[in-house]
């Protein structure tokens, strides 16, 4: 049977002080240095066998890429840089040690890429199914964090990429929207923004939520991925449905406040307004849009 | 059935900024001022039904309690001040609302006796069993962190608190030592510190291992738990054994360095030595002491 610590060495092993780390893993509590001055953010999401992934599909560094992924891109959502994180396993008895350790490698591999360390987490086994965490860390690094509760009517409700049909694969294999968030941000025109996980319904209700604003939804202009097309086939859902209520496309929804458009790839798909509620534009004719997308049951 | 956004609606309403956080729950993450200067630590642990609490037998409040007390625990351990939180519960499908909330309110009690305020989190629903998880960040706030590695040979190895037997209950209810932990680290006389959860003889060894040194347990000195006792008559291992291995006392274990011995509840249950290995002294008798305690297996 493999056992805790001798996995919990492996992963210090992987680790290593340097930036703001001044202790990774290995004690009580990871130890960071902070500039001053700068802000701290915070967050965390978990994955779950049967929900967020299907350990009978996805590998194990799939799994692992994607708890970090999801916590990455909700630091895209604030336009900040990841600094650190920290990550739980729940690992069902019986794992192979070479599963745990690709488990960790998927979360490394992916906060490799933003440079995020890796600098704690807590390891058990039980008789359940899998289950990860991972905590995310980030700071404002210049740039002030985009929160969703500042879109205003007139903004220009954008949209960084193709939605849709993520079942289909890309929902375990999406790239964190952070660069193109700071790229945006920087320009001081990103007045609010989230990342789309739970469906652009859903996610849109937030941002207008948070803002006591309404917005309008053009359909000819919403980019529809090809995977909408394709599992459109398989199930009689339209694309356009697909588009408007999948969750976990990790693009970034956004309000932008300019005359002209954002660069590309933000595109613009409607407007925000005054008028609190939600609504599709098909050909000028408006109906409501009803947050539907993701949202857990219980 | 319960919905997830109903629930994070009334979480986030039991949250307010202020104090260190700018941002509360409700945005993709929480944002946070930092002062100048000050050390962040960085930490998560989780609670799994079934291995951690036993959801047949302990209350919503009792769990949720434990899960926020596992972490500010780990900041008595660093003698750091808890700061922010970040929670995720995976709930079993069927959860009623209110138990739901009686969990949040458990990590809400804990963290308030602290000051700890609990920024943001994620829910989600499954067919599995309940789990949880918390990240705690820690500032230190004056007090340079206690490391596991400081310890060096000839420093009493002392312990805050009677041990043995916390199944019995204590595991569930146990009051984290940051005042404490505190207050001996300022006196700058504890060379290194570690909390209690996996057992006297398992955390021993880590803090033997980062340090690279021995130690040698007085057991006429260790300080055994009345329930140790009650549960030697129940399973014939016998107190001192219970007091050596059983995990999750959540009591502090330190090297001190000073020739008077630290003030009380702490109190001197051996010394650390050159070389490495533990042992256990029985009136003048030496034998090994393996670290046992608990250790996941999967």
């Amino acid at each position: 049977m493999p056992r805790e610590f001798e996995l919990i060495d492996w992963i210090a092993a992987q680790q290593a002080a340097g930036g703001l780390v001044r202790l990774a893993a290995g004690d009580d509590l990871a130890v960071l240095d902070w500039p001053g001055g700068e802000l701290l953010l915070l967050g965390v999401d978990q994955v779950l066998d049967g929900v967020h992934f299907d350990s009978s599909q996805h590998t194990p560094l799939q799994i692992g890429r994607k708890v970090m992924n999801r916590n990455l891109s909700d630091c895209a959502a604030m336009a900040c840089l990841p600094a650190a994180a920290v990550a739980t396993v729940a690992l069902p008895r019986g794992t192979p040690m070479d599963y745990a350790r690709d488990l960790y490698s998927g979360m490394k591999e992916a906060a490799d890429a933003f440079a995020c360390a890796i600098v704690g987490g807590d390891t058990a086994a039980w008789d359940g199914k899998l289950v990860m965490t991972v905590s995310i860390l980030g700071r404002s690094g210049g740039i002030a964090p985009v929160l969703r509760k500042g879109a205003r009517p007139g903004d220009l409700l954008c949209v960084t990429g193709a939605l849709g049909g993520s079942l289909l694969g890309r929902h375990m294999d999406f790239v964190p929207r952070i660069e193109l968030a700071r790229t945006l941000a920087a320009t001081g025109k990103v007045a609010a923004m989230i990342d789309i996980s739970d469906g652009l319904s859903r996610d849109l209700s937030h941002i207008c939520k948070a803002a006591g604003v309404g917005a309008i939804v053009d359909a000819a202009r919403l980019p529809i991925h090809g995977d909408a097309v394709k599992l459109s086939q398989r199930d009689g859902v339209t694309p356009l449905d697909h588009a408007l209520h999948d969750g976990e496309d990790h693009e970034l929804l956004l309000a932008w406040r300019a005359d002209a458009p954002p660069p590309p790839p933000a595109v613009p798909i409607g407007w925000f307004t005054a008028e609190r509620g939600m609504w599709l534009d098909l050909a000028g004719q408006r109906r409501p849009l009803d947050p539907r997308g993701w949202e857990h049951s219980f």
